[in-house]
């Protein structure tokens, strides 16, 4: 049996409380399938309402699942009397996204009730949604799908002389022209020197032969994100490029082959940094994680960190992106994502890995 | 004399509060000039001091003005140390944007400290970011140039058959292409019946001749937002179609018209809806509000609405858009954004305004 997002929340109810108020945007979508950019959900123990103003009531009607819709006029009313008819004495919040103000005023209008101020919420809340369901994957392989195809298309236009941003102005208006919603983050597009910093600009640097250009972007499909990094290679590579490419892919492949449901997070992350600890010209150069969840948002969790106290889940979805970065000559990343499995992971991203020389 | 953004809240400092903790990211890039995802700000009456991480260290040393520069590592012990010296009792926090876990935990971490949880400090940020200042007006019209100019340029790219979502792709390419850093909100390019809905996104339909089409966009420049809308009309545009346009062309002239520091921000709402409705087939069809402020956001205070019981005052920058839109059948808007001056404004939008038919 299927259930949905509200019946799993519900199941995992948190104890102090009778009823959740869910006001964030990504929670609001997540748990109800409608995106909106204001509105508020109650869960009871048995039942969930959502309010949305006017501009939404329609479309919400039509798409929500598993609650009832109420326009919302006068709100705090409304949800008192709502509140009163299901005898809720204790209400918790999204103490990590409700505002201090926010607070204050379910407070002063909610005489009586006992607002939880503890994270209880937040962290059912991120447990239940580090678990992809079948539809969250299929959004996200959409959106990768997409991303795929969009890599494969921008090889046609990159060439000597095209500036990192006009390299990332076209991918966006690829991915864009494939169906995506807009960027899943800030697209990185880095060449030569530039390429040494793993989070920089694109700036109006032509690319030029003997660069590494990283492209590191993602779509976004019925609000869900994708990522992935890949490094080029413009005109040639010389044979340290081709070395430090070579550690960075098998410390990948060393990656993925760790991930399974049960491991530790950051024994994932550990099986991919001893590849390149061990390769003398990429010693300490790897400055960042493994790997990051994502979702509705870019950066979720659980983390292939080496400070992870998590343990990887049948259904969570990272990104595998080890880097070296060579301080102010060149850098290499290649991240795909994947989902974990009970024997070990499906990957997501369909690109070729092995190095591209245009 | 030029007071800096962190002189002028000392002057308007909080008199409850001794010091003033900013933590959300536009607040502190406002502040400091400096941008960074994470970050704090402390301001007392007399110092500031901005806590980054490593990431952003040498750039904020570089860039940040009006504050010391600290590299944040035992966060909460450093924020300690600095308070005791500076005989910091009670602290102003941002109540409309700091989330309940984060006061709980300054809470904890600042046993004594009196946190201030009403919105004195968010009310003094508020009045005083609807006041630009010299350096925002510059960096608001280079972002309204790149608009102006991008909007001319697509001109050249719209006909008949091109889709919705082709012309919208194409203009956020050519923002980026002259300079944008992005988006200052998601574009909507409607036509034909789908510009009737006055934030409807863009389809696949394509642009067919007798269509008006609605543009709503804006670039960004040094965080700074700009947002224009013009209608055209795709091959001709029958008796009706003009007469529409020219009444939302004269509402608009009348908004712009009626705009002087010391005028209550309703009667600039008034002055543009008084020729909607006073026209036989526009009358009822102008939902929305005249205008909003914008400046690192896209949406801030005050507005021309006619519900607002604020002021305009030299410096504020606002949008006047009045629309009409005829549900299922066509939509026209047209959105100037203005800087409010003693006399008048000044029009910070150069496209043409008279009927544009393609």
């Amino acid at each position: 049996m299927n259930l949905s997002a509200i019946e799993i929340l519900q199941r995992n109810f948190p104890q102090e409380a009778d009823a959740a108020l869910i006001i964030s945007p990504v929670n609001r979508r997540y748990y109800t399938k409608m995106p909106s950019s204001d509105g508020a959900l109650l869960v009871t123990r048995t039942d969930a309402v959502l309010f949305v103003d006017f501009r939404y009531i329609e479309r919400a009607r039509r798409v929500s699942q598993g609650c009832g819709v109420v326009l919302r006029e006068r709100f705090y009313d409304q949800l008192r009397e709502l509140l009163g008819a299901r005898g809720v004495k204790s209400l918790a919040v999204e103490t990590e996204r409700m505002t201090v103000a926010d607070f204050s005023r379910f407070q002063e209008e909610l005489q009586g009730m006992r607002l939880l101020s503890s994270p209880v919420l937040d962290e059912t809340i991120r447990r239940q949604r580090a678990v992809k369901t079948a539809g969250e994957l299929d959004a996200i392989r959409a959106a990768q799908a997409i991303t795929d195809r969009s890599f494969s298309e921008l090889l046609n236009f990159l060439r000597p002389g095209v500036t990192e941003r006009q390299a990332a102005n076209e991918l966006i208006r690829i991915m864009r022209d494939f169906g995506s919603e807009g960027e899943a983050f800030d697209t990185i597009a880095v060449s030569g020197a530039n390429s040494s910093m793993p989070h920089g600009v694109p700036t109006d640097k032509p690319l030029a032969a003997g660069d590494f250009f990283t492209l590191d972007f993602g779509a976004k499909k019925d609000g869900y994100c994708s990522d992935m990094t890949r490094t080029v290679a413009i005109g040639h590579a010389d044979d340290e490029m081709r070395r430090v490419y070579d550690t960075v892919l098998r410390a990948q492949q060393a990656g993925l082959a760790a991930v399974r449901a049960g491991i530790p997070c950051r024994e994932v992350d550990a099986a991919a940094r001893r590849v390149i600890e061990e390769a003398a010209d990429c010693r300490g150069c790897f400055g960042h994680s493994l790997g990051h969840s994502l979702g509705l948002e870019i950066h979720e969790s659980p983390n292939f960190s080496p400070l992870s106290k998590d343990t990887a889940e049948a259904g969570n979805v990272l990104s595998v992106e080890p880097g070296v970065y060579l301080e102010g000559r060149f850098g290499v990343r290649i991240e795909d994502i994947v989902c974990v499995t009970e024997s070990g992971c499906e990957d997501l991203t369909h690109s070729p890995k092995e190095l591209i020389v245009l």
